[in-house]
C-alpha cells in the first residue's frame, strides 16, 4: 500500500503595471519611444482598430512615420475590425495568432494595440494565449476604455452570446493614453466614458465627483484638457483598486468596479449592443442608483443628482428594453460570470458603497418604473 | 498641452498549489471527497480521457459510485479524446466549453479531469479562459503526466503545427496522482515516464538517479510501490522546481526542466507523434548528453551510463527521423517559443546542469552519429 502524501507549495508572481497619460505618443523621444527603447523586443507588432483607420488618418500617419525612424524590426500595420463586434466571435484573435505565427514572434516580442476597449480585449486574450502570453502595449482609443476597462489587467471576447465568457487576467506590460486620439471621436463616443468616470467617483472618491460636476460645460465643449484630467482621474482609481484592492485577479466575491453592470451588460446584449458600453452602464448605474433608494439605502435626491448628472453628458438613463423581463436573467448571468454568492453593490451616499446578497425582483421593478417617470 | 505623467503600480498574486499522492483516490473519504469538501464547489464536472475508459473499466466504475453517493451538483461523466489528438486541434478544449456553458458553471465551480498529459493541458486551457478562470483539479493517469507535466502549472494545445503554440500558466487548485491508474498502462506507457524521472534526476537530484538504477528491476517487473516512489519524487522536484526556482511563470532565459526537449518536441511532430513524448524525451536527452560529451563538458562515460540506463526501460536514443536536416528547425522553434536568447541546457555531471546560448550544427550532427555507432 502507498501512504498517502500531501505535498504544498506557495508561491507567488509579481506585476508591474505602468500606465502614461500623455498627448502624442508617437512623438520622437515620446512614451512609445521610451518604452520600447527599454524592451527592446526582437520583433514588434502594430495593430490598429479599423475605426481610428477611418476617423483620423492624422494619426495614423504619426504611426507609419514613427515605424520608419524605429530601428526596431516591425511589420506593416495589422488593421483589425473595432467595436463589440472584435469580439463577439473569434476573428480578431485569429488574425492576431496567424499574424504572431508568421512573423515568428517570441515571448519577448511585443504586440502595441491601438483601439477601443473591445478590440483591446480580443487583441489582449490573443497575446496573453501565445506561446503562453507575448508582452502586450495598449493604448485605448475611447474615453470608455482610457478611463476603465483599457487601463485594466483583463481580456476577452464574447461566446454564446454571454459577455467576456473566455479570457483571462493578464496585466499588459504597459498602458498609454494618448488623449490626442480623442480628438477624432463622434460626441457619442466623446462621452460614452463620462459613464464609468462617475460609476468610479460614486464607488471610491467624492472628490471626483465634485470635479465631474465642475467641469460639466467645458467637457460639453470638447476641452481636451479638462477630459484627460477626468480620465486620469478615473484610470488611476480604476488601477489602485486592482493594485491595492487585494484582489487583482478577482477570486473574492466583492466587485466594485462593476456598479451597474449586472443591467448594462444586459442590455448591451438584448440591443444587440445598439447601445455603446458606457451607455448601457448609464442606465445600468440609473437601476443600481434607485434600487439603492428604494431599499432605504440612499437618499432620492442623491440618485437625482447623479441621475441629472448623467443626462449633462447626454447619457441615457433609460430604455425601453428596460421593460422586458428578460432584463432580470441579468443577475444570474451576473452570479455565473462572477461565480458564488451574488453580490451586487448598492449605494448609501457618494463615495459610501455596500454590497447586497439579494436585489428583489419587485425592487428592481419599482426602480424601473420610477426612472421612466 | 496635457502633463505627461506615469502611474505605475505593482502588485502580486499568491498561489497555492498542492499535490497528492495516494491510491485508490476515490475510496470512501479519500483525497477526492477531502478536496471537493473542502472547496464545496456550486457545480461540478468529471472529465475522463478516453484511453481510461477503454482500458481502465473498474476505475470508471469506481468514478460514477463516487458520484452516486456524493451530494454535490454533479453532471454526467464527460468522456473526450486522449493522446496527442487530444491537443492537435481545438475540439476538446471546444467540448469542455460547451459542456461549462450549457451547465451554467461559475468560477467557483470545479472541474475534475482524469487522464494523461495531452488531455490534461486542453482540458486545463478550457478551464483556464472559461470565465477567466474555473477551478481544476488534475488527476494524471499515465506515469509521464504523473512523474512530470501532469503535475506543473502549465497548459495549452498545439497549433500551426507548433507544439503549445496556444496556452497560460494557470496553477491548477490542486493534482491528485492515484497510482492505481498506472496499473492498466501497456508497457510502452508504463515505461514513458521513466525518461522525465530521469531528466529531472539529471538536473536536480545525483540522489534520484541513483535511486533509479537500483529500482530497474522492480520497474521492468511492474512493481507500483516503487514506480510510485520514483513517480512522487520526480513530481516533487517538478514542484520544488516551479515554487521555488524563481520563475514559475518562464519568464526568464533558462528551462531546467525543458532539458532534450527541443529535439524531443520536433521529434514527436517529425514522427507525427508515433513517438510517445516520453520516448521523444529519451532520444532528445541522448542528444544533448551527447552534445555535452562533445563540447567537453561531460565525460563519455556518463553519457554512456545514462544511455543505457534509458534503455533498461525501453526507451529508445535513436531514431531515422534525426538523421534529416529538419531536426535542426527545432532549436529555432524551441528558442521562438520561450523567446529571447537561445539558451540549452547541458550536462557537465549528473546534478550538474550549465547554460549554453550557443549550440553548433556541427556538435549536433557530430553527437547524433555517435548515437547510432
Amino acid at each position: 500500500m502507498i501512504e498517502p502524501q500531501k505535498i504544498k507549495s506557495l508561491f507567488s508572481i509579481k506585476w508591474t503595471h505602468q500606465l502614461f497619460c500623455t498627448q502624442n505618443a508617437f512623438r520622437s523621444g515620446g512614451e512609445v519611444t521610451q518604452i520600447l527603447s527599454e524592451l527592446n523586443p526582437p520583433k514588434l507588432m502594430l495593430v490598429v482598430d479599423r475605426g481610428i483607420c477611418d476617423a483620423n488618418i492624422e494619426y495614423v500617419a504619426k504611426i507609419t512615420s514613427w515605424i520608419e525612424t524605429s530601428s526596431i524590426e516591425c511589420s506593416d500595420i495589422l488593421i483589425v475590425q473595432g467595436g463589440e463586434k472584435a469580439k463577439t466571435n473569434d476573428s480578431v484573435v485569429e488574425s492576431i495568432l496567424n499574424a504572431i505565427n508568421e512573423l515568428g514572434m517570441c515571448r519577448k516580442s511585443v504586440v502595441l494595440a491601438i483601439g477601443g476597449g473591445a478590440m483591446l480585449d480580443a487583441v489582449g486574450f490573443a497575446t496573453s494565449i501565445a506561446h503562453r502570453g507575448i508582452r502586450l502595449i495598449k493604448m485605448p482609443s475611447t474615453s470608455l476604455s482610457a478611463c476603465d476597462s483599457g487601463v485594466g489587467v483583463k481580456n476577452g471576447i464574447n461566446k454564446y452570446n454571454k459577455k467576456n465568457f473566455i479570457g483571462v487576467f493578464d496585466p499588459p506590460y504597459a498602458v498609454i493614453n494618448d488623449y490626442d486620439l480623442l480628438l477624432s471621436l463622434d460626441d457619442r463616443h466623446w462621452f460614452s466614458g463620462m459613464s464609468e468616470v462617475i460609476k468610479v467617483a460614486l464607488v471610491k472618491s467624492p472628490e471626483l465627483f465634485e470635479q465631474t460636476k465642475t467641469t460639466v460645460s467645458k467637457v460639453q465643449n470638447r476641452d481636451l484638457i479638462s477630459m484627460a484630467k477626468l480620465m486620469t482621474a478615473s484610470a488611476t482609481l480604476h488601477l489602485k483598486h486592482i493594485a491595492e484592492g487585494g484582489d487583482p485577479f478577482e477570486r473574492l466575491e466583492a466587485r466594485p468596479l462593476d456598479f451597474g453592470h449586472w443591467a448594462a451588460h444586459k442590455l448591451e446584449q438584448m440591443t444587440n449592443h445598439e447601445l455603446t458600453h458606457g451607455e448601457a452602464v448609464s442606465i445600468g448605474l440609473a437601476i443600481d442608483l434607485q434600487c439603492s433608494v428604494e431599499l432605504g439605502y440612499l437618499d432620492q435626491d442623491v440618485a437625482d443628482e447623479v441621475i441629472s448628472l448623467l443626462h449633462e453628458f447626454n447619457l441615457p438613463t433609460t430604455h425601453p428594453k428596460m421593460l422586458e423581463p428578460e432584463l432580470l436573467d441579468g443577475l444570474e448571468e451576473f452570479r455565473e460570470h462572477l461565480g458564488g454568492r451574488l453580490t451586487i453593490l448598492l449605494l448609501k451616499d457618494i463615495g459610501q458603497p455596500i454590497d447586497v446578497h439579494d436585489l428583489p425582483e419587485s425592487t428592481i421593478k419599482r426602480a424601473i418604473r420610477r426612472l421612466f417617470l
